[in-house]
């Protein structure tokens, strides 16, 4: 949950959330939508179905800005799907705020709510419009749309089922129509997405936290390449694509969820505090007292901390009030120490061993500041450890990391890097320890995690081509 | 740093932060507020001077919501105040926001920025009304600069020391003209106001933390009943009373302050993590994990797990994103057990006896809503364990408690309070036990606090008056 | 020009405006807007291209309040079209703003700007939507955006035209692509749209007022049925309809369009004063005074007040500040005769013999109401002359008339209408004086002008089902 | 009602409107307001009284953005006042808008609004300061808060006619308390100010034509010198000052009004068509058409006309949308003739000789713009006759000319003037045939108005001195 950090280095796409025949579907989409508030914060959007007609609000910013009371009484319905997104630089971007809706004498009403990433949409899109179709945004989430709308299939389901099967890439996926909802997971399961039941309605999520908010509770994770259809006649579920390896992101337990949630059935707290622990019995280190980065590494650096035996304490401080106008210091002003967001604490790290935890390295600017913040405070060593593998590799799934240039631990050992960071030790977690200490209860412990970007080997087929033009970037 | 919680029971006045005679002291002023914006969010605002005349902005809301880069721009200039205030319920109160700015041709430009309350204003302002002055803020401030209006006296320094000596309260305060800095504390010095040093320019700040953030060196705290006069002939300190019993709030320490700042040469964070420790000795549990209640409790909790052996864990988690606006779930939306801001996480407490940490109790719905909170989530015993002692009186200098009768431990023993709030156990720290662990130097233990929260004794004379008024309410 | 009235009957569709290859074409179409800005208030917009992409801005609100001078310094570039639509009591409807912009891989970048109404744009969207095409707006003009995407022809021009020959009812329409502007009129020319020249540049816009303001020069109205291509070749002319009777809308002449705009060579305030002129002669009234209603009927008033030798007053006086969030009076101010807009002036017309000159009558209530207020102000004698004969057919052109029930002079002679509003005598101006009076050139005096509103003679084909629908609204 | 007009070249205070003891007196006064909108733009507001408190709302912005529905429920009340200001360059200022509210122990809640300005009140709150009085505001009007808050008479009244007694200037001058409302015009009675009576209900206005849009009829003018007090006992008058020589400010007939307002009897239409055809008789033109400059000289325009029996035409056209955030275009626009607000129509004008009447000429900037503007659409001849005489002396009491250096007529005679704005010949009114014209009822002609800026005869005794305040600006 360090998401709106203005030295993040990883970024999300996305989080969905849907309710089935609940009185206050809106109102419980808002909440579900605010528990994920973490996956994005660019933009958030609501669309409910009485039945007959859509309802809907978006709007760029945070759910608790773009919805107020009004709103949600104004867009009150019993079927709800809801989406935030992730924040970008670029300009204002609401078109393509989720859910996209879409409607034709074809299909009817569409509203659609992705997270993730499609790897040949750009491919379907200049072959749609060859044929004539006119896009309005710059989303994925579109292509799906117009697949659906240009099927010559007779029912929506079929048409849905025809047009799932020609996306690749990674995908959780709600549509809503005046009639059904449909629930759909890529064949690798990559992005989470659960189902659960709050009395006698479903509801879905990209994270079990929004089931704890609401109230409801955690029946199952949807499938790789299943397709759930909920309508009138109740869910069932149907496949449109062969499941594949599983391959669920890693940075899923590293970084991106809640410590709240569960991932198919595992905490992410206690998940990451293990991590911790391994990362200790793999590189420990003499050290007075264990950091972590806030708020991401804490759970990490607890686990460290009780592995080794040395004190966890508060060295480095977050100002919760960063947002998202907040002014850089001016060049001097820099060179005069001004800190915009993170404080190591003096008194805390003076004269110390200190042992910093962190989830991941990216580019290295942020652990060479951060080192460097605990140096100035007095720090006398910083041993560096980090609750994950290397990241080698770009990621075509939806987190947006750097291109391969601008990924460090691409071209360089974990020696040169701890020379660049400047601490006095550094260590990665082991692919390995990682598994494991996550604990996935595959039988074949290398199955069941996407290791893309630690190791290259993407589990869809494009991917070949795909960091060939991500280094060609 | 909890308070933006919509359930703070909690709530302090203000931060001041000051520049003297630096060329970017509105930026250094704006990075300074941010670093102090735990202590109000109604509004910020910055006055700087050029020597000739003021500028200025004040606005409702967080600092980076208040200033944009533009802003800071227009009101460059060498020396400058600045202030945040705390969030009220009431309409919009930016006639109130500080610094408050008068002028006229008997005292110049005048800009006041205040942390504190006076407990004589109301005399003082009726006082001062029917002798034709007319009042436009509803702030204690403005009363200030009328008495300095109106004194008689030839020069401004000793027309504000002639103004000062009528007030009674607590006080951290700055004046600027511009001509000069004046800086004052309150003859018990309640509130914490600090000295430091940026290069060769002065820098003044409620906490040390933006200190840090500023990179200035801290040089010492203001004195109780010292008037600092900053002009072109350097600085010089005067007395414009004679220094009373030192009476530093112990809230401070406890909950207001940010864990990296110093408050008289003691780390917060430390002396929270002390109090843990004090608090575990006095009153141990019988438990399988130790939790704190994000985000001002956490100190202590990783105290009281380290003295206790039991495993610190994240078994409360806060949604960073309540802001504002955030939308109450309805009451039947409550009933299913929609959830605002905190989480229990499941898979840390279920089935476990759970220490839970907090920092105080006031009204106790807070606590009676977290022990519930724990249990749903399967928590088997849960144990508070409170790091202060029970607050059985109002505070009439800047705090805003509930008046008495909303205080649950001013009529109730601490029994009735664990079964009010549904605890297995329950234990306050001592206040001897408090003054230990923050471990101020005074040689007698009991003075330097105020205590008047605790045992009714407040520094000022007005205090007997202040309870009947407050009784009254 | 009485277009923001809140008692307006008549309402009309948009403006639209274009430059080609001037360096600052997009602050022309600035002001080329704005002096169109009476032909719709509920946005406006402006596209650009430099040969390589477009820029653009739209928003809800007039000209000068979407459009500033950063917004202008960034959409700069040398072709631009614009927009200003006309207010609907709806929701927001931003995305109906225009231009609208559409992109493809089959025909690149193109923006539209329209004016007026298509009648059968709802079968072409439903023969487009179940062959796979997504609308993304309730506009008219997306549908012709779709048709040309769809199209087989091998260039754009000739998907241009194939589309257009699609199409039914009035249109002016300006189309930009990276390399091209195309410029069309339906093939009855019932909107006017006229080309100019500023320097080498060419531009075009619904009413002449557009050229005084931008300093062109007048060249020639743009015909029926006539597309023109403006790219790097130069301008051509090529048809894409057989032009037929021509029939431009008789209420650009009696309401619609600015005073200082020529149609077809024949000033539009003359036109009225002669307007007013032939009412005087059909139907003269023994009076002391003449007044118009402000200010689209000044012109006529000003006519038949110099025919009859009667004193021109300012009998009427509007209030130029009522705006779009004017709060309306309630029931019991209304009763006590709060006025919000139009004020007779007691001095002028109290103990006089009133003749009140209106343009015309839709629904009678506007009449009925200024009837009223001329005599509460103590006029002795009020005698309506209407500067148009009555209208008794729905507009399918881009006219918002009320639907043929609430058209008074469906189903009411001119007597009855008379009763109804309260004046001691009415007249209507015949459709022959009409004609005579505003004095089109055609040598057969029926030809020319879209009498259809009077007498039910739909220049399109599809009037007979047009009205049946409008029958059965 | 041309003061929206971006080449203005006077500019008025203030209205002020209030209401006494009707249930609906925060919407009347909405009305009010909104009838007074043409007196000043740049805010609004309403303070109301319900007895025993006050409600208020003040915003930037025109009436109708300022309040809407929600708001007037917000502060509704039985007696209210209300203020529009007019259109300042500055910075916000909504801490002058008006009504301004103080509040102390001695005096109670007051608000005061008021039209004007004085002379003296810089020296008065220097004094005020001098004694510790502390200003918030740069308004004249807060000047007379302070003065009754120092005065020590025993009895609001009192204090009120002792303040008074000690200003000079023009002002019409409304004061709510929670028990009264006192309404004061200058011993001069430079300012219009009016009552009505709406049933039972007294009104006051700066200008009738706020009577007629409420439903109230005229009673009397306030007279100069006189205060009027309305509580509990009803309504009183006494006297703060010997009345002086009546002066009410002849730009109110000329220029300022509302043509529909009457101004002591005589109607603002009806004077300055009279001023039109009086203008006729001193300074006859050979011309073919006449026009005026919209909207404020349409009257005289008509007036000479009818006087001379040559047609009057729409040669001028102003743009209804010129709003306040108006882009100015480029200098290479400008010399291209991109013209922003007002247009000559060339089908008018063109081969003609043509007469425009306007009412002033302050700078003569906007005269030359004028007179190009019709030569370049093909006028032959223009003859310009300004309804007024020459202005040459500034005005201190509340309009806003030029200071003594820009006023055209002070260093130019008439035909140096001619030259300079290009006309082919120049008149303007006599002194004495203005007085005629205009027709005021008192029996000596030269008595009644004030001509100070005509012929430097300032009303009060201050004026030698302002004179030269003014020449030394």
């Amino acid at each position: 949950m360090r998401h709106e950090s203005v030295f993040d280095e990883l970024k999300e796409e996305c989080g969905v959330f849907g309710v089935v025949s609940h009185p206050e579907a809106a109102q419980l989409t808002y909440y579900g939508l605010h528990a994920l508030q973490h996956r994005g914060q660019e933009s958030a959007g609501i669309v409910t179905t009485d039945g007959y007609s859509f309802r809907h609000h978006r709007q760029m910013g945070l759910v608790n800005e773009a919805f107020n009371g009004e709103i949600l009484e104004r867009i009150a319905g019993p079927t709800a799907i809801g989406h935030v997104r992730y924040s970008t630089t670029g300009d204002s971007m609401l078109t393509n705020a989720q859910p996209l809706i879409f409607q034709s004498a074809a299909i009817g009403q569409l509203a659609l709510a992705t997270n993730g990433n499609l790897v040949n949409s750009e491919r379907l899109k200049r072959e749609l419009e060859m044929q004539g179709s006119i896009f309005q945004t710059t989303s994925d989430t579109e292509v799906i749309a117009h697949l659906i709308a240009k099927s010559r299939k007779p029912t929506l389901e079929e048409k849905v089922k025809e047009a799932l099967a020609q996306l690749k890439g990674a995908y959780a996926l709600l549509i809503l129509t005046n009639d059904a909802l449909f629930v759909a997971q890529d064949p690798h399961g990559l992005r989470p997405l659960s189902m659960g039941l709050l009395g006698d309605s479903y509801v879905f999520s990209s994270e079990t936290c929004a089931f704890d908010v609401v109230g409801a509770e955690f029946v199952r994770a949807v499938e790789p390449g299943e397709l759930l259809v909920l309508d009138g006649k109740g869910m069932r579920s149907v496949r449109f694509a062969e499941p594949a390896r599983r391959a669920v992101c890693s940075f899923e337990y590293i970084y991106f969820a809640r410590p709240d949630s569960d991932i198919d059935g595992i905490n992410v707290h206690l998940a990451r505090k293990r991590l911790g622990k391994q990362l200790f019995q793999e590189a420990p280190a003499e050290a007075d007292v264990v950091t972590g980065v806030p708020d991401s590494s804490t759970s990490a650096a607890i686990g460290f901390a009780e592995a080794a035996g040395i004190p966890y304490e508060l060295g480095l401080i977050k100002n919760r009030y960063v947002g998202r106008t907040f002014i850089q210091p001016s060049q001097s002003l820099r060179e005069q120490g001004v800190k915009m967001k993170l404080s190591a604490v003096r008194k805390v790290v003076q004269g110390k061993r200190v042992v910093m935890i962190d989830d991941s390295i990216v580019r290295g600017t942020t652990s060479r500041h951060i080192v460097n913040l605990l140096r100035e405070a007095g720090a006398e060593e910083v041993h560096v450890r980090i609750s994950s593998p290397p990241v080698k590799f770009p990621c075509f799934y939806g987190i947006d990391t750097a291109d391969r240039k601008q990924l460090i631990a691409a071209d360089h050992s974990v020696e040169e890097i701890r020379e660049m960071i400047g601490a006095d030790s550094l260590a990665f977690l082991s692919p390995k320890g990682m598994i494991e200490a996550v604990g996935r209860s595959d039988s074949h412990p290398l199955r069941g995690h996407c290791l893309a970007c630690f190791d290259g080997n993407y589990p869809t087929e494009t991917e070949a081509e795909s960091v060939l033009e991500g280094q060609a970037r």
